[in-house]
């Protein structure tokens, strides 16, 4: 397995315009244009920054895991990291086959690309998602 | 302003061995070694990721800021995201004169580099930290 990018980090926000406010207007980081997620009830915007982006995710309801999450925390927070791999399919399997705990047991279609979970319990509480680098929608 | 890297993300971890059993024994991913960093009370280890780098920080006594951030949690967290900029003096200069809430009016020095925290209030809850790219001691 070659494993050897960060694709992205998300940021679970309230409010996408208050943090393009701080990350695009004070810091003077580029930013793309925010794009609606219906089917995850999201929207989201993209920090490009060298070889690595910052996802910001704003949830549109209260009913998803991301809304739960930031309810629970009460602000901005880190949430996830997303490495890229060659062949996220086989991964996963040779993953299962080590014990690494996983949420996701195949592939799934994500806004970025085809994505897999792990089990936060896999990286001592760090909620870690694997994107197939040849589906990958979003580059940095 | 040029930003337009992120050098690292910090996890807060208990067992930077249970980490890297993960991380790179079980994911394959590169970690350099281990360093002791005594004057801030944590050991620590670089996984570099393309143009960024993963830090895993475990605090080695109680006392610490990021010791008290763990035992809050009670599991590995992701603690920050650090900014490489090109002038960290002036940078500073700007923001504070933006109205950027910063926890270091000047740049310090880290084992990383020269480094600056700005407060969480700054992003809305997520703790950012810049670089002076020109300092920066540990390259991803």
């Amino acid at each position: 397995m070659k494993l050897r990018e960060l694709h992205h980090i998300a940021i679970v926000v309230k409010d996408i315009g208050a943090e393009l406010a701080f990350y695009r207007d004070a810091l003077g980081l580029d930013a793309r244009a925010v794009q609606d997620v219906p089917e995850q009830r999201v929207k989201i915007a993209f920090l490009p920054l060298g070889g690595a982006l910052v996802e910001l995710v704003q949830p549109t309801d209260d009913s998803s895991g991301v809304a739960r999450f930031l309810a629970e925390r009460g602000r901005s927070t880190m949430h996830h990291l997303c490495f890229a791999v060659d062949d996220l399919r086989g991964t996963l399997d040779r993953l299962a086959a080590d014990g690494v705990e996983l949420l996701d047991r195949a592939p799934r279609r994500g806004a970025e690309g085809d994505v897999a979970f792990l089990h936060p319990r896999a990286a001592n509480g760090v909620l870690v998602e694997l994107i197939d680098r040849a589906s990958v929608k979003i580059k940095p």
